[in-house]
């Protein structure tokens, strides 16, 4: 049996979890703090981001907004992935089109990638809240990954998503046409994604302190 | 702000919640027991479901091996979607042209799904065996979606996926040749989605009583 932290402990261990909690928060506002000055921070997961780092009980972690991509693989492994375009908006043809002739030593392929958000809390009551806010604005997938004292932490996902393979090296798998007639539903299906967002930005406006 | 049941409850509360805990367990092994005698149950989930139901903390609820399958999309909506073909399992090229030729009214998807499995636990302390049976056997994506008193649930889920779109109608929007070249990417995604499931389940019967 691994060796586990008792998550209910006395109101002494409660007051530390507490300044371990903040403590952690106060670590991971720098971090955003740092990353919004430089830009770093995808414009779609701004508001949410900048919300849940000015409340008390509530921090992010790394998140993405949702995103187009064209990736090449060049093994197995996530390590070996390598982004060879990519986008967190729209997209136009022309600019997918430039990607996709473009050479690659590996294989090349199409993704849309939905929202991903880590939020950590001060307590399993408080994630409680987050399941509640993700379960009203209709947020299918998410759950709590790590519930120990003084450490908890939710990660969110959405559901909009497509992968396909391109091309092996040189070799194009699909043609231009294909490209041009699935861009627009990956698109819409982006679009879906951010206003899923934006739904569940409001939602925990309405419901986080 | 919504009700909620505060989960830290005395000793009374936590007798109340783990009689609660034993009935729900009860009916969830009696839906199991069913499924399986129907033939119901896929055939690489059946002995981790198996075993978690033996379990004394713990049941499964709905799971779902991984799968590849075309799917016809009458709308935007998931009500709106239909299973043209389903395999739990590797499919032949001759199986999947098969289906690829047959006409649908909507859009034609190719889609590889992971493994989903819903575990339900007697407390906190439980659910945290489970995500860290998950971790130690390189399953990235889960957690508890519920934390009540007497109810709580987690969702584990594999990342091997493709999703894309292969028809408008009747009209094609891959030729045979891009099937046949995927096909063999998506039955070692598959597979490799199984191997992580034997690998969860091994992992189960290490950690869980």
């Amino acid at each position: 049996m691994h060796k586990k932290t008792p998550l209910n402990t006395g109101p002494e261990g409660g007051n530390e979890s507490g300044s371990r909690f903040k403590m952690v928060k106060k670590r991971h506002r720098k971090t955003y703090e740092t990353a919004l000055s430089q830009g770093k921070v995808d414009e779609q997961m701004k508001e949410l981001c900048s919300f849940v780092t000015g409340t008390e009980n509530y921090f992010t972690s790394s998140c993405c907004s949702g995103r187009i991509m064209l990736l090449e693989k060049r093994g197995d492994k996530k390590t070996e992935n390598f982004f060879h375009r990519k986008w967190h908006r729209n997209v136009t043809k022309k600019e997918l089109l430039e990607g996709f002739l473009e050479n690659v030593s590996g294989e090349m392929w199409f993704k849309l990638d939905p929202f991903i958000l880590h939020i950590g809390c001060e307590d399993i009551e408080h994630a409680n809240e987050i399941l509640f806010a993700m379960k009203k604005s209709g947020v299918k997938r998410g759950g709590i990954m790590v519930a120990e004292e003084g450490k908890v932490l939710i990660e969110l996902q959405g559901t909009e998503q497509m992968s396909f393979p391109l091309k092996l090296g040189k070799k194009m798998l699909v043609s231009e046409g294909y490209l041009s007639a699935v861009l627009p539903k990956a698109n819409k299906m982006l679009s879906k994604n951010y206003k899923r967002l934006s739904t569940l930005c409001a939602e925990f406006q309405k419901q986080l302190r």
